[in-house]
């Protein structure tokens, strides 16, 4: 049933979420960002609005699900592919799942994450949150853009240690 | 640093959890609720809005977060207990943890949830998800009422049943 992959399609929406952190970090926020993409087709970009919103659900992927189900409904996402600047934690792999994804890519790592910017951690990884689930959900890990994730981790944290 | 625990407390705040998942069942909504507490006060009770709500993550557990910290802040979760009448899901584990709350107890297991509901499930276990949070989550079972619990939710299955 897998759609055959474009990879420079995948690497377009990569390239899109690693954008979409850089913004998140431009306006406060934590450094995250998301895309959904279905049938080659890119959907809507997310971004992180934890400290602008005051509000602690709001990760990227979170976000992703809440602005599409919002504007489309609660069936626009099933089927998608999101592609995560990093890797998505618990509660946003579980909310992806609840909303029909069937793939997930991420670029920097639950590690790469918790080195770069410490505090509360919850390394569980995407992979073993979703591996039973039933629809299966795809996971996978994009090593040619990690580097440029983990550059956005680490100038959020740069910035971070300026501020104190 | 745990507090003594007072047993009678816990079934209280179980027993109201399990009576919020009846109030969701007779609201038209998946039938789940959950009770958040701390230091021996009942802070909070939610039920689940999935259904009438149109809002795929609107868990009882989530519910309970988006309730509390819309009300009184983002810190207002911390080193709480929550009381589920089933077991939370990955997305309500990873919200409750991003919270702050330090102890979650269920009634209803994912297995018996699964064996009432059927659909779509994400059967990872509560305590899977949250092994290896830092800070740790205490999650524990109460076996004493997972009857109640569960009766809820095959009294569901019977609804849904009556419906088709």
């Amino acid at each position: 049933m897998a759609l055959p992959r474009d990879s420079s399609f995948d690497e377009e929406c990569m390239r899109l979420a690693i954008r979409a952190s850089e913004q998140a970090l431009e306006a406060g926020n934590m450094p995250f960002g998301a895309t959904l993409a279905r049938g080659g087709a890119v959907l809507h970009v997310a971004q992180n609005h934890q400290l602008t919103g005051a509000d602690l659900m709001a990760h990227a992927e979170v976000e992703l699900v809440r602005e599409v189900s919002a504007r489309h409904g609660a069936d626009a996402l099933k089927g998608t592919t999101v592609y995560a600047s990093g890797e998505p934690c618990a509660m946003c792999s579980g909310t992806m799942f609840w909303a029909g994804v069937t793939r997930v890519v991420f670029a920097a790592t639950q590690d790469d994450i918790i080195a770069a910017l410490g505090g509360a951690a919850l390394p569980i990884r995407t992979a073993a949150v979703l591996a039973e689930a039933e629809p299966a959900v795809l996971v996978e890990g994009d090593e040619q853009q990690r580097p440029a994730a983990v550059a956005v981790l680490q100038r959020f944290a740069q910035h971070a240690k300026g501020r104190t």
